[in-house]
């Protein structure tokens, strides 16, 4: 929830006018995402996204991520598309930061996550996963399996300021996970950060997905596995069973999950939750209290990683 | 810069349904405006503000600001008009606040003020001030000179954190202003804090004015002392003669300046930069380093002051 750098209009006429898209109108700052700093920006021609890469962000990295935002849309999937500029590039600089303009997705992400949003996600989460199929790029996934063991050697010597045991708890599991991570599931593009904020609906039907940078090469059922964390949990911490279930068997109308795939999602839900709780709990220990970013909780990701650990198969998410 | 309140696709959906407005398609929380919560709201109509009104504004004076939004707008007034529900209300109630949907300004406020940005807000403002003539309702302003010894007291003891010649610089300048303050001068409706986040332009015309929530019933010229401070300043501290006379002079054409108001504007200046330099101090005290709003620097609105002391006669604001 920031802006991190303001755009002068001198700077912002400039800019707009390496682009076909008409006189700007009017030029927001929205109060959404904690990595980058995102205008609202109408124009006569309509409404698009302009998007300052801050710090977080690896520059190099751009071209893939906006690559497969057009490479996504060009599907038909609902996503942002990269608008280019009379030179046909997608990425220029303002401000002394990389910057693009993407095409405004209409709808609202849920507050409250319903059957009917669980069901319209599974196909929807498909459907990108075909999509990305013949993608070309590749990137690594640098918070996958190898690279939580760096990030629990950072929040190690302060682990108990969060819970007593949670030094214990991660390195039991990181073993556990370590060890037994599987490396024959299809692997392919997935979104790897598909939470209820990046996915817009429009009364109940999915309008489209948002924030593709966390996108990367890897297993397609743990995309799966971060959606069941994300988005089949109630806030009392109860495992909603039924919203699991909607998910999956929307998911699988579209692309089957092979035995292979479903019998592997407890121990990828509990990689999903590992993830989550390592990097939560590296902010938790890192962000200053009264930032302008709000810290999340890091055990919820603990109250869910203990959930997965008494998972015995995938018929606990609801399915046969 | 701020969203204090989320409001929830649900609760949203309650309270649009209340309007003729079409179903909502978007919902952004805007990073702008440090005492409301503002979301850029779009539905199949149109775009409009939707403002949560937070605890620094008296839900008392509500109608106040609605009502004269919706009085200004309908005298031609290019600024932000209440839309009122199927109730015939423009005011209601939304996550626990008093809360309305505005119509949307196209525009954008200048960060770099051109000579021809203060040319257009002349008459604007002045337009403005005619448009107001006529308001039924009336408002006391509580930061003009009667609330200024109040802010003093309460920045005193500290307000050497700030300069050690304040305390003393202040004194000696209230007793002034309080004992020479104008009784005589034309009355009625002021913005009171129009500075250019606040007035949008569109190129280089000005599209419109928004954020009534300090207007009041004050001397009109005090309107006009506010933005020599607030527009014809240089970052660098100097004063800009000819941003001043086009302000003015663009302002004489649409409502002619008496002779007793233009010699009283070097006062009424001081009185606005006392005013700002009270309030800026107050905030910059009391606010906590790290918080989620930015302070703004007292010290700019000394220096302002000290320049409006040195100023003998409203020549020195490039007029004849």
């Amino acid at each position: 929830m920031a802006v991190y750098t303001e755009v002068s209009d001198d700077e912002l006429e400039d800019f707009a006018a390496e682009y076909d898209i008409g006189q700007v109108v009017s030029c927001k700052g929205i109060a959404e995402g904690v990595e980058n700093t995102n205008y609202l920006l109408q124009t006569e021609q309509g409404n698009y996204i302009l998007t300052l890469y801050e710090k977080r962000v690896n520059p190099e990295e751009l071209p893939f991520f906006l690559g497969l935002m057009e490479h996504l849309a060009a599907q038909g999937l609902a996503c942002p598309t990269p608008i280019k500029g009379r030179d046909g590039k997608a990425l220029r600089n303002l401000c002394g930061r990389p910057a693009a303009i993407v095409s405004f997705l209409k709808g609202m992400w849920s507050r409250r996550i319903t059957l009917g949003h669980c069901a319209e996600l599974g196909p929807a989460m498909a459907s990108m996963h075909r999509a990305g199929a013949d993608f070309p790029l590749t990137r690594a996934n640098n918070l996958s399996v190898a690279g939580w063991r760096p990030l629990f050697d950072a929040i190690r010597p302060r682990a108990a300021e969060i819970k007593s045991d949670l030094e214990e708890m991660i390195e039991d599991e990181l073993a556990y996970l370590e060890s037994h991570w599987p490396k024959t599931l299809p692997v392919g593009l997935i979104h790897a950060d598909l939470f209820p904020d990046n996915v817009f609906f429009i009364g109940d039907r999915l309008s489209g997905i948002i924030d593709f940078y966390f996108a990367c090469t890897d297993i397609l059922a743990y995309d799966i596995a971060i959606c069941l964390n994300a988005w089949c949990f109630e806030d009392d911490g109860a495992f909603n069973a039924t919203k699991a279930r909607l998910m999956l068997n929307g998911y699988r109308k579209v692309r089957p999950l092979s035995d292979e795939e479903l019998q592997a999602l407890p121990l990828l839900a509990r990689g999903a939750a590992m993830r989550f709780l390592l990097t939560r709990s590296y902010d938790w220990l890192n962000t200053p209290a009264g930032a302008m970013v709000k810290r999340k909780d890091p055990m919820e990701y603990y109250r869910k990683l203990r959930f997965h650990q008494g998972v015995t198969g995938p018929g606990q998410y609801g399915i046969e």
